[in-house]
Parts: C-alpha cells; sequence; structure tokens
C-alpha cells in the first residue's frame, strides 16, 4: 500500500473513532416512572363501583393531567383470587381498564396480555368491587407495554421518532437493557419511561433513575 | 488506490463477513430454569423448626443432587410482614440461607442485597417459622444474582470461561437483555441459567425458554 493510502485510511480510522466519541458524548438519558398496579374508569362504573353521581377525589397529580385519586377497589381474577387496594387513576375515561403486573396476573389467575394502554380488545376479563357495587369486564385486564413519553424536542434530543422501537439499558448493578421499547411524541408528554413494578423490581430500578438509550 | 489495494481491501471484507456469519451460527443458547423464593438450612436449624432428629424428605429433584423438600415454613421480615408456605432446598448445608425476590424483600420490608448463594456476611435479617420452633437469622436473606450454570464443554462450545460476565438475550414480545450474568463452569454442573420471578415475569420467561448468550 503506498503512502498516500496509508494516510487515507489512517484518517478515515481517526474521523470513525472522533464520530464514535462524539456519539457516546450525545447519550440519551431518560427518567423512569414506575407504574403500580391500578385501574381506569368510565364514569358509568365509577358509578356502579362508588354510588350514583360519585365523583373521583384527587390524591396526588400525575403526568400529563391524571392524577392518583383516593378511591381504591379491590380486583378478582378467574380463580377468585383477589388483590385489595387497587388505585383508581383520574379522570374518567371513556373505557375502563385494568393494568397489572405480571406477578399479579400469576396471582389472580388471569391471561393478561401485555398492550399499549387503551388497546383492551381481546384481553382477560376481571371483576371490580367497589364500596357500593360491582363490575365485571369481559376484557380490560392488560400488563401495560413499556413505553417512553417525550415531547418533539427530547425527541430531535435523542434522534428518535414517534413510535420507533429502541433499547433502553440501566447501568447498575444488575445490568439490564430493554429491547423493543416504544417511543411516544407529543407536545403534552413530559419525558418519562414507564414500566411496571415486575420490570423495575427485576432490574433494581427506581422511580426517578435515569436510562440511556440506545438504538 | 491500486487494484492490488483494492483486491485485499475486498478480501479482508469478505473474510470479516464470513467471520460474523460463522459467529452468527455459532449463537449459543441456555435453557432457563426460574427459581422460586426458597430456604436452604442447616441440620441445626432444620431441628429447631422441626423438631430433634428430624430429617427432610424430598418432593422433586432437582439439578446437582438438590431436591425441593416436602417441608415449608413461613418467613418474617423486620417490619413483622410474612411469606407463608416458603419451600425449602435439601440437603442440608453448613449455612442457612433465604432467597427471595425484589418483591419479596419490599413485601417482607428487608433490604436484601443481591448476592451469589453463600455470599451471606452482612446480608439482611429475616426470622424463619416451623411447626415446632423459630430461627432468627442476623444476617441470611439475600437476592441471588443471576448465572449460568455449565459443564466444561458447554464452556468451550460458548467460547467461554468461569467467572466470565456475559450478556443474554430473550428474543420474545418483550425483548430484554440481562448484562453482568456470571458463568460458572463445573463438572458437575448442568447446563442452565437461574433467574428468580421476578426477573422471570418482567421479562416473559419460564422454566425451559431458550436464552442466547452474546459477549
Amino acid at each position: 500500500m503506498n503512502s498516500d493510502n496509508v494516510a487515507v485510511i489512517t484518517r478515515m480510522v481517526i474521523e470513525a473513532l472522533d464520530k464514535k466519541e462524539a456519539f457516546k458524548e450525545q447519550d440519551f438519558y431518560v427518567p423512569v416512572g414506575v407504574s403500580a398496579r391500578h385501574v381506569h374508569l368510565t364514569q358509568e362504573h365509577l358509578e356502579k363501583l362508588f354510588g350514583k353521581g360519585y365523583q373521583l377525589t384527587k390524591k396526588k397529580e400525575l403526568m400529563g393531567g391524571q392524577y392518583a385519586a383516593n378511591e381504591v377497589v379491590t380486583i378478582v381474577g378467574l380463580k377468585l383470587r383477589a388483590i385489595e387496594n387497587v388505585r383508581i387513576l383520574g379522570p374518567v375515561r371513556k373505557g375502563s381498564q385494568v393494568e397489572v403486573s405480571k406477578t399479579d396476573a400469576v396471582k389472580l389467575g388471569v391471561p393478561a396480555p401485555i398492550r399499549e394502554s387503551g388497546d383492551t380488545k381481546g384481553s382477560a376479563p376481571i371483576a371490580l368491587v367497589g364500596p357500593k357495587g360491582v363490575v365485571y369486564l369481559n376484557e380490560g385486564c392488560i400488563i401495560a407495554k413499556r413505553h417512553i413519553h417525550m415531547a418533539p424536542a427530547d425527541a430531535m434530543a435523542a434522534g428518535v421518532t414517534d413510535n420507533q422501537e429502541v433499547s433502553v439499558v440501566a447501568d447498575n448493578e444488575r445490568g439490564t437493557t430493554f429491547n423493543h421499547v416504544q417511543v411516544r411524541v407529543d407536545e403534552s408528554f413530559t419525558l418519562e419511561m414507564h414500566i411496571d413494578t415486575d420490570e423495575a423490581n427485576a432490574a433494581s430500578i427506581r422511580t426517578g433513575d435515569k436510562l440511556r438509550i440506545v438504538k
């Protein structure tokens, strides 16, 4: 190889290394929000469980205008096993939905599929018990599919687009990489990755920990 | 660049691609064994819990000469919260030890560290209750660190050595990569990766599923 070619290849290698270094400096981190099991209700179902004309009361503000309500219900699965004190998230929605972890699903004996919020068609049946009545959902019990909420500016900084799947690394003692993590971009979203309690416990992650996006 | 150099570089690229392809064909898969919470006891502690001269009775054979015993205990954490029916694994050992998931540790209120089996120094305190008595362990409650057991022939086939850390990928719906997985090589070991119920549930894995080693 003549010295010109050596020079060209040397420069290419140096540029490649620089680029890698630059990319490393641009690592994008996402804070985690761990979601415990919870319930979303329609106004109709809320009234069946808590009485006619009942309104949810706010316990704690959450992201995107949602809140944890003071109200809780007991959920009961196909094998008549129950989990008590399951928090309701407000405000009321167009469809009722119960989000549990896989551990909960095993305990309840319900075949809950991994789904995006709102995608409850054909999901598992579950019963809800409140102080004034009961509701039986023929479908509505899901395990939430993990995802990242971000505003368009965050998406640009991270170099990702709406609906893209990324991997996310927890560089901690256990060391876990979550693959197939869906990015959801919307003006109203605060940057946060949502995982359930199984995922948090298995990976030694708490709300507020920051995970690194890899593509 | 002259044509000789082009030929040399072309050959190098082809060789590199061949090597990558060959590596891909040699992907090494490991079957998973999911460990539920369990207890190992000394003969002394067994007798305190079940009575003088008591011997464990075998319910089911496990790997490496171990077995699930018919006997179970209740474990109680610092906040006096209990988990019932925790299986004892036999035979008796030189040190008593309680292995729980992070979810269990949170429920029990014990600060159990992630440790290899047997490494209980400074780990969490826990109480054990049996039909004939109780044992209080000042230390001994751990969350088991995930690992892979393999015989030397498996290690050679996988291209790994004893104590090496690897990553292991579950290529399923959730899609999870476990990093920092320790390889343990011994003639007596049957090829198996041991994870706890949190890890299995978070990653949608069952006993017998096969995961891919990446280095």
